[in-house]
């Protein structure tokens, strides 16, 4: 039945970052792994393509930023080099029809109510992930009543404001491509924290979009693929994993048989669902995988002759809070040496449901408006390229970028999110427990996997399945072209494989630690006009001689 | 490659209800259908078992009521009696740790603060259900609004006391297997809508649990696989389905490919997972089957030497309402003739998960246990047989009874849940628009996809595809031992296979369409006191002159 040549040590199911980390570790260890991809292509939700009008173009993950440590490893030792996202110029948020500039990571809340409603809302977020543990977000203190209710109803309860509602909202679309209704407020928060929390998660400068990889984010999975050689198999979606005899045997679409002592599947939870088992799944696991939904969105690259935005004074960051706008967030995407200016958009959630119906010219034509409405510039109607990808319609991811929990599933399933199932192990970013849902949760998860086997063959210990990353710690290499603002390093300066990417710690201001919320501050002003009411009645009742003096 | 004897006209996946309806229609129609099971049986989620310690027991879908009036013709046709399920004597609603007597669909709450509040809810859920469309719930006036909020937070804004929220999570436990806190109050409004509202879907006498067919749910099926024959292919999980050339090709887990010029899918939309599509499923197909995850449930059978509950003027209907008590709801599962006394008992949602793991004979102790004590009875602990069957570790149907929508999803995917894709056609309960999730949903979803491939042949027209039931109508036979009260007749009665299952109206009282809400009760009694004060206090300064007389 099987060919002799078709038996390994390891099964890997899936070639995006996750499932290439594990085989990779796995041959380093001295193993023999084979990697069963359905696609015909390596890479997963990254997804580089090249061609003569943009160079190479990420339309799938691409960002990556400090405390990323393990996916940096890997890029260093690929000699992929890591350029900052353009931040230089001023960002714009565009709100009730207007465009304001700015600087920072969020965009700046003028009016006084909604800045206290907006420090509190973001604070609080922050606070309450404190005591989510990232590896068992179902053991924090409040697992239970935060997980039974949905994101929506947390800012429900916690916002004053629809200004904060509504920017809460792109928020949570943006992080996660879903809805506030849709997600559990203890996985959204989670999910928050083991990014590092508000500010890392959101941020560019310092934070999870601070850079890409010069040349695109599929090198990474490239270049472990042809370290790996002739084990990556394309084409072969696997359908049936057997664990019922000494060897697993696992079948793929194409027909081919493999079998291995161990697999380790490398694929977004719900993907389980493509493969028949035999034994069955455990009843948890069998239900987990129904509960967890891939996201939704569209990435979306316009490009433009020249890069009219920086002459303007704007860096191409657009934070765009308009219900008829398709896109939510835009971040510029030309390249490091200033040549293909373009910029990057995202289509999120309840707008790529609406909008996916529509031409491709027809999207292209309404996000062209709205940048040229945002920009306040007429060249932005006039793109000479463009490029998307509706992540919806993949079979192989089910959506992007990551699997987000509905109310009531972290708490009662999460706990068999990572649980091996006889000889099957799990990886992908999804069962990280820093940064999931990014490529160095793949990473991380796919390491993990391949130790968890080492360590059921007894070539490893227990203690030494999880491994902390240490930080980047190598001489810096800076390019001739710096900055005056020595912050701020030359985004045209493409960074050698050799400098780091330090994280900067994020200091809050003595009121942003302190000013109350909205609630606090109503009740603050009352109590002290109470207390001013009290002070003044009592002044004036002394005046009067209405204390008996003793 | 294929054999010519594998070409047919229609593949049906799926030898559940719904699939064979479909194939039986098709055969019917003079098409050449097969059927394919993944199973190494007929059923699907209904599924009688056959020993000598239980006679026959359903394990899965049982109840049929009416207004099921396709189940029921499926039933007269293959000449399987139904039989009443026993509610002769007091049912018990067990709260606080005391058993309450009654007779009746609901519990009566005695407290009248909680009345109004119960009232209110269960008048208030029919009243928005009526202003959803059966077909078309994404098309209600306020869909967005309540497809993008929980049950649990509708419950929270429309229940004023605690009673009536313990009580309404039961009822969502109950009736979909799942937290109101993990669905969507639109889909939920909508799935107790389309059973024809709370009394209908909720009671045992004139609802949706009033009957059981005597020898088991799962002839209906094996009747039409019979009808069928070896076009009923058992051990067959599809697992591809190729569209792209002249002839559809499907593929099984056993190494079958069968060809045919249509395709009915007739599993749970979740279970779409399981095959790999060429070419891929459209964007919102293919998110939508992500999206709807299956219930959560095990039944429980209890066998007895003696049936002590009748005894002591219980029928054996026990709604209890205990966080720690394995079941939420029980029904007498006696046999028509008075023979093998048993209790079914439902572990639902929350309670499945937190009771999986234990033992068979843990879960059998823990469930005599609160039988004893709501029945107050020492025989309830001495069972002389045991069978369960937990639904979540079936790989082939994901959950039982049904799937449900989490908040956000029907309005977003919902249109697509029957919408064809190429030479696709889709069946299933879950597709239906009367019963959804029941096995009359089955057969009306399983006919209407029939009747779209007649249609997409050119043998039926379009306005033929959906076609209402009308209701039994024959000569009524009763058994020669009618009860003493005419309107309950006996349950040892086996109906004869011409009697009908009339469907009753639910009559409302006067003051359960008039009572109001607590809310709308305090405001009252507010106005009331207001005008009471100031109508007092007029009289008070009318009396002492205080009015200026003209």
């Amino acid at each position: 039945m099987t060919a002799p040549s078709n038996n390994y040590d390891v099964v890997v199911i899936g070639a995006g970052i996750s499932g290439l980390s594990a085989a990779k570790l796995l041959k380093a260890s001295g193993l023999n792994p084979v990697v069963l991809e359905a696609r015909d292509r390596v890479g997963g939700r990254t997804f580089t393509v090249r061609n003569k009008e943009t160079k190479w173009v990420d339309l799938g993950g691409a960002y990556i930023g400090p405390t990323q440590n393990r996916i940096l490893r890997l890029a260093k030792e690929y000699g992929i080099k890591t350029y900052k996202v353009n931040e230089q110029e001023h960002l714009v948020h565009y709100v009730n029809g207007k465009s304001y500039p700015f600087k920072g990571s969020f965009p700046p809340m003028w009016n006084p109510v909604v800045y206290m409603d907006f420090n509190n809302l973001f604070r609080t977020m922050d606070e309450m992930g404190q005591e989510i543990p990232r590896e068992a977000p179902w053991r924090a203190p409040h697992a239970l009543e935060w997980d039974n209710m949905t994101m929506q109803e947390l800012f429900n309860k916690i916002c004053w404001t629809s200004a904060v509602r509504r920017f809460a909202t792109l928020f949570v679309n943006v992080n996660v491509t879903s809805e506030p209704h849709e997600v559990s407020a203890l996985w959204f928060l989670w999910y928050v924290k083991q990014c590092g929390g508000t500010m890392r998660i959101f941020s560019t400068t310092n934070g999870g979009q601070e850079r890409k990889f010069a040349g695109g984010s599929s090198q990474i999975s490239e270049c472990m693929a042809k370290e790996l050689g002739d084990r990556v198999k394309l084409q072969s979606p696997v359908y049936r994993i057997d664990q019922t005899g000494d060897v697993v045997v696992v079948e793929t679409v194409n027909k081919e048989t493999y079998t291995a002592r161990y697999v380790v599947v490398a694929t977004p939870p719900a993907l389980n669902l493509k493969m028949h088992f035999n034994p069955e799944l455990p009843p948890l696991r069998n239900q987990l995988i129904y509960r967890v939904p891939m996201g939704c969105v569209i990435k979306c690259m316009v490009y433009y002759k020249e890069n009219f935005w920086r002459k303007k004074g704007y860096c191409g960051t657009m934070v765009i809070e308009e219900e008829g706008a398709p896109i939510g967030l835009t971040l510029d995407d030309t390249k490091p040496d200033g040549t293909v200016p373009a910029i990057m958009g995202f289509i999120l959630a309840r707008k790529c449901r609406k909008l996916a119906d529509l031409s491709k010219e027809e999207r292209l034509r309404r996000i062209c408006e709205i940048y040229s409405r945002v920009l306040g510039s007429e060249e932005a109607l006039h793109p000479v390229h463009y490029e998307e990808k509706n992540w919806c319609e993949e079979e192989y991811s089910g959506g992007c970028y990551t699997a987000y929990f509905p109310p009531g599933t972290l708490t009662q399933f999460g706990r068999v999110l990572r649980e091996p199932v006889g000889r099957l192990y799990f990886a992908g970013t999804e069962t990280a427990s820093e940064w999931s849902g990014y490529m160095e949760g793949a990473v991380q998860a796919g390491e993990r996997a391949a130790r968890e086997v080492l360590c059921a063959m007894g070539k490893i210990h227990q203690s030494q399945i999880h491994q902390p990353e240490p930080e980047s710690q190598v001489r810096v290499v800076f390019t001739s072209r710096l900055p005056a603002d020595a912050a701020q390093p030359a985004v045209t300066s493409v960074s050698s494989p050799l400098q780091e990417v330090p994280a900067l710690p994020f200091v809050t201001s003595f009121w942003e630690r302190n000013l109350p919320s909205v609630g606090g501050f109503l009740k603050l002003t009352g109590v002290s006009a109470v207390l001013s009411a009290a002070t003044a009645a009592g002044l004036v009742a002394y005046k009067k001689g209405l204390f008996p003096r003793s």
